[in-house]
């Protein structure tokens, strides 16, 4: 099981070291990249041929801005492409937002939340899951325990708020 | 093979059948329903249940303004679940596409563009193509035909404006 | 005279302090919870159940981003539903108040301003004094006391500025 | 059992008349009024002070613009105020909702959708409801049906895609 | 020569102190009051009457939020109302600019930027102009000035980057 | 009496002569131009220049998209100057909006609303009218009028809807 | 003198004939190409080689929603690429003018307004005329003309409204 | 080889301090200027004379709120005028874009991101480059240099992550 996390900017890998971590945790492989759609577009087009036959399922796409990234490598494969919008200076993350989910009829990027890295890796995650179900066990185990720790945080909130 | 599509209102389906045809032109399954998320609970929960048995692998779940649909099935299953927010009388699909793409930490949903059924069809048949190699290569085939139409297009441009 | 006050996240819990406190100064009996729409919904569904048969008069429901749960709240009774849209890390809440106040026709959530805890609590005061009259002679000296107040900062600005 | 509904204009009138119909058939008394919090704010005043003292139990404010009336309705008054903010030339409404959700501390609005005047009526009955047990039975069974017919179009969606 | 400055409440004193400053550097006498649209209309309407007779040719009305107060302020005189949207917790402004700018046919609010104090005191002193021909005067000369002193800060520039 | 409406193109005719008719409903000279801040500044500046000596007492001026022209305008002369947005083939006039109303420190201009002509005139004769009494008295008498035909208005709606 | 003109879909043809029939009046070739950023990158690398050796001086890219076309076209070559946002079915154009604008530090995008396809056009003339004096006199010319059209413009205005 | 860097305020000196440095590197003769569009249009105007005449080949224009500056610089000149949109106490810089890139036909400002006065740069390096092949040679380095060290960076997160 082969993730690919591609980030535009080394300035974008502490907000996406959550995903990193939680792919590992399920036992899955991660490649890390930073190739920029816009500045080292030959190095992106080999690592996403790279991907065709390394074993990789999910590649995730971070960018902010004028975020292309996302958008570029999903037209240059056809596993699903997971983008994240990053906040940046101005805008609150609008801008990526929009460049990343708004794709044209035929080559779709599966947007999560801005600065939403967590839910890229789970998405990935549950995306693998429907082929190996080990994945979508340990995700299921996941989801009781978060919802057990829900009713935790809930049962301490009722004491203190008694 | 096999999609569960569920939409908010039945005034939704004539922008989700795009997403049909495409799907079972691909020899998928498919399943429509319209059930939302505010107004249908209980059978919400109950198809949603049924998807973890009958060998559903993706779900699309479609929804305008407070487009809470996406994220409830989101939080009842692992399966990978689709959002497309739809545009209704006002505010032109912003509304949708925030309820739907801003998801909280562990419980992701793969946004596509406002009214985007199409390619919410792409991302299943691609989430589907890590698992089925006979979809992946129709995708790869139909990206290249997509690529050889678009050359064919710009040839005509090119007769035309010369 | 009860009122419950469910919040999404434990995180939120300072920003609805104040709400709790202002309804407990008249004499209501405050039900806090944490329950996400997304994490607990088996929780929040016999919580909802519960405030149908212990005397709950208003529910208040406090979320940011995808801010699902006043909606889904009000899906599941017809008590009068007050939604607060919570600020998180980008957008400045204007994602919660779309996801809250956009709401399909025959669920409506009362929605107040963002971060606007303390107004949730005066609406809930000001909804059970159409029932208790103490309640509503208490807001109407509130108004008169909020009123004078008024007035005498008013007299220190014209001291000031003189 | 008595409801006021105020508007800004005339012309806002069409987009109310609904809430008028679903008020009348749960049997309350509704009063309309044409009073712009600008041009009309005496008689505004006057009919507010009314509403104290005829038992009136919910207002309904509805405007468009700088939709400066449900504040200042509330500000009169400790009934509820729900807000019901109106698309108008421009800005498809987005205008009316920040004019009216976002009250300062102590003077909330109960703020529904854009054109929601279906939904001000039915939260002014759920506000009703906690004193009047038949408005809240008849909810609930309105509920129950609309749960009803949302399955039977789930089923017919079912039928037709099969 | 006398300009009236309202404000909606005290925390926004701080704001609105340069346009106090400047009106005054420019022989003009001015009343600041805090009365609130929504808190203290009743002292506001008193003091909108004492204008009408007191000399006051223009009134400055700054609030934030849902800024009902210029439009209020503008609908129970034919004094020229400015209007000064201020920021608060969320929105960056915006609620309040439309709250404030999209006035209704007749009721015209002379709405200048967020935060923009200084600038409705300049307007107020460029309204006043028209009457009092010193104050136009003073104001051709302070444009003559800012000129003049641009054109330095530009040597400086010039000096700087040669 | 004289108030001087300039606009930016020539399509924006339409939408400026309701705010020519008003003002000269209240005996108002008005000149007309149209005269762009990108396209015709030299014959504006002279424009600008003449209405020093012919007793201009207030310049409306309106554009759309980037509009500058107001801010223009505003930069010289010291008359008020009163900006109305226009809407264009996109955005809805928050470009025009922001164009306007944004202005820098020193140089106001007095914004109204999106495609608010009318109001321009009204705001026009408010500022004319603290110089001109007849002028106030006859909006103090259009002020009543409108006060009655409200009442009126609502009378019907009264009627309508007893 | 040599512009290309690429457009992401045919139908935006339509928006960029306007640029093509500019550019032709001035003399200058025009090579216009329908290369989407997603769908036909090859071809679209290709033919912004080609661009380097056959005298190309300008690009201008127009795309709609997540609009990478001018920014993926700008990556791959350091002539200067003007980019052209277009509105399509939702957002008003607001996605392809943040998708081309926000561009990361190195590979600026020439960004005009939405829709602005003659302006691309006269942006690229003004380019080619730092190395083209006869283009930089024939636009002078242009200007010079549209001075005296909108000089000739304001004359009919004046005589209309006299 | 001369480019001219006019902003509306010495305070944004800071945000165009890097766009100098560029160009000097690539030994161009920078001319800064601060000469707002509102506060010294006379030495504006003499300024933009002199462009004319002394070689300049591009003109920057910098600004931000109702940024009228770039599109007032463009109206007087034929030379290309790039914008760049500057963030000010709010609304993020959203103010400023939309003064600058919403130009109207015949007159355009190349407008790049929020701040970005580095692309402003680089985007007047491009254009002058179609003239002196010595700059384009080295804008062609410059990127080679860029992807190298774009190589090296994600060589060093491969080794991070491995």
């Amino acid at each position: 099981m082969r993730v690919a996390i591609i980030m535009g900017s080394t300035s974008d890998l502490g907000k996406m070291d959550p995903a990193v971590s939680i792919l590992k945790e399920y036992g899955v492989d991660v490649d890390v990249r930073c190739l920029s759609a816009h500045r080292a577009h030959k190095g992106l087009s080999e690592f996403i041929a790279e991907t065709e036959t390394n074993g990789t399922e999910v590649i995730i796409a971070a960018a902010g801005m004028a975020a292309a990234l996302p958008g570029v490598v999903a037209s240059q494969t056809v596993l699903p492409v997971i983008g994240v919008p990053l906040t940046s200076a101005a805008l609150d993350g609008m801008d990526a937002l929009l460049s990343i989910v708004q794709m044209p009829s035929g080559i779709p990027v599966a947007t999560v939340a801005i600065n939403g890295g967590k839910n890229a890796a789970y998405l990935a995650l549950q995306i693998m899951g429907i082929k190996h179900p080990e994945i979508k066990d340990k995700l299921s185990a996941y989801r009781k325990q978060m919802d057990e720790d829900a009713m935790k945080a809930n049962e301490e909130v009722i004491a203190k708020y008694k």
